[in-house]
């Protein structure tokens, strides 16, 4: 029990110490101040808004969020790139017209009657599979791929105010999940080494798996059979079914996180926070709101913030670097 | 990282101190051996049978591995109770075929025509309500209910040896899911109280959930739309898509559970362990397998333990006592 106790004692020296400048990425303003101040009310303890540490629940959204969502969302990126890829050895392909209009540069085409195109593209591409293969090749794309602005592996795309975020919401003990629209074996194949979230804390859209016995050996494939799109309000629905816990913080970029955003803030018997990475900044990554060319279109969501306590960072303002090289060596 | 270092010298102490008996409630015997042979080789260290923490998972299943499922699954009863205290109010009801039968006591025919008269009963007693609301008359019910054999409340016909066994792999970093075909919301109601396992490390059967905003408050409603069945092979489908790792360990007590018990232990690339409770005490809990009157029929993985090396747990000899109070004062 003493012995116990000594080590609780350090754990918290520990946490002190790393806790001096938790956010140095973000310039001082209320931005910054109001995530800070969160966090302080809900660990302050003999306080009326202490949160106990199993209900520290926080969500992130990822494209637009965690990492950059243009010039294409990076699986929609992948998914072209696999196509391309694969091609060669699959020359029929090329009269799925989803396929001709790719090649042919058409992309809006593969939105029309109902993304049927993009379906297409998305069954040859993420279906049929085991997870296995299926992580394998995002690995190996991972490793060769560049961003075509940033001449970098997609996974230095990411946004280093919110690593730092992430870090710091896990050091007050809080469990940091991402309920994204992006594919959840795309996204686990990363975003442990990446953004510190083991799998089991990463939800996002999945088709149903098929589970076989296949010369004695257990099998899994993806399917894309019971889709589910984990976007607007299936992001609460997912929470719920994941989770089974209302999140305390939430963290998006666009009207797809709004339905998670009233989640976790409106009516919440817990103290809560929501917040809104705005694009600002066409200089060192993009700026979008109301009409992006790729995805993260915001216009509800940032017309109800101020109504609703919702943090809005203005990524040009608030952020001081952007991507994670700029803070060591410049990108 | 000096103070870091004494920090987990000390935790090994602690972890030392509580290992020196980790399983009271279980006889000397193959059964507890293999156990504690089985943690011990994937935690040692520097040998190459070592797993790292991140992937130490352990899926447990729940009806008659971690609590009793006679003379009736739980939630059964649960669902049985409801349509009792319902009834005065929705006299309308007796004119359900399934209603009726259960008051006339025929519960066989509620199997008939594909489960029509279980699915009825589960849409009037588990949908078109809240979470919240769902909850509390879970929480009521299990205040008030009792076993009618045991005459105490159904928390307490939980399995001692079973709840040391959970607490044992948490103490060696391992993390303790539940895989069920039971509700996940039923099961998230009391499983952290009950079992220490918080709901996000609960995954049961469900239905998908309706979100809206209703006079301006976020608002989610159960339904029974696009059923999942956790159950059999579903169950692998389900650790792939909630945890997205496969497991090391499986515990289960019926051919409900061979799919995971096989995911998780043939062709893993780690160490792995599976383990079937047999149920031959008809004295102080069942006796049950290939004929059970109630859920839990346990003859093709009885009979592939020996080739796959399952452990099989003979209750009768294996424990020592078998529900909590029998430790403490006798049931
Ligand atoms: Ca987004
Ligand atoms: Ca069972």
């Amino acid at each position: 029990m003493r012995k116990f106790h000594i080590v609780l004692v350090m754990l918290a020296c520990i946490q002190n110490a790393s806790a001096k400048n938790p956010l140095p990425s973000w310039n001082d303003g209320q931005a910054k101040q109001s995530i800070i101040t969160f966090v302080d009310r809900v660990t302050a303890e003999d306080s009326e808004s202490f949160v106990p540490v199993d209900e520290r629940i926080a969500v992130f959204d990822n494209d637009g969020t965690l990492w950059c969502e243009f010039p294409l969302p990076n699986q929609a990126a992948f998914a072209l790139d696999e196509i391309k890829r694969m091609l060669p050895e699959n020359p029929e392909w090329k009269d799925e017209p989803a396929v001709a209009g790719l090649i042919s540069g058409d992309v809006a085409s593969l939105k029309a009657d109902h993304n049927a195109g993009l379906i297409k593209l998305l069954a040859l591409t993420h279906a049929g599979i085991t997870p296995d293969t299926f992580d394998s090749r995002v690995e190996n794309w991972l490793q060769t791929a560049k961003h075509p602005r940033f001449d970098c592996s997609y996974r230095k795309v990411i946004y280093q105010p919110m690593l730092e975020l992430l870090e710091y919401l896990r050091t007050n003990q809080f469990e940091t999940w991402i309920v994204s629209g992006g594919g959840q074996d795309f996204m686990r194949v990363f975003a442990e080494e990446t953004y510190g979230i083991p799998p089991q804390q990463i939800i996002g859209s999945y088709g149903k798996l098929k589970y076989e016995l296949i010369d004695g050996k257990p099998m899994l494939t993806k399917t894309l059979d019971s889709l589910f799109v984990d976007d607007k309000e299936g992001k609460p629905v997912a929470i719920a079914q994941f989770i089974g816990r209302r999140p305390i913080a939430c963290f998006g970029n666009s009207d797809g996180d709004q339905a998670m955003m009233e989640y976790t803030t409106i009516d919440n018997p817990r103290p809560s926070f929501g917040l809104i990475v705005h694009h600002t900044d066409a200089d060192r990554e993009y700026a979008y709101d109301s009409n992006p060319s790729s995805s993260g279109k915001l216009t509800t969501a940032l017309e109800a913030a101020p109504q609703r306590g919702w943090t809005v960072v203005d990524m040009k303002q608030d952020w001081k670097t952007v991507f994670p090289d700029q803070a060591d060596e410049g990108l």
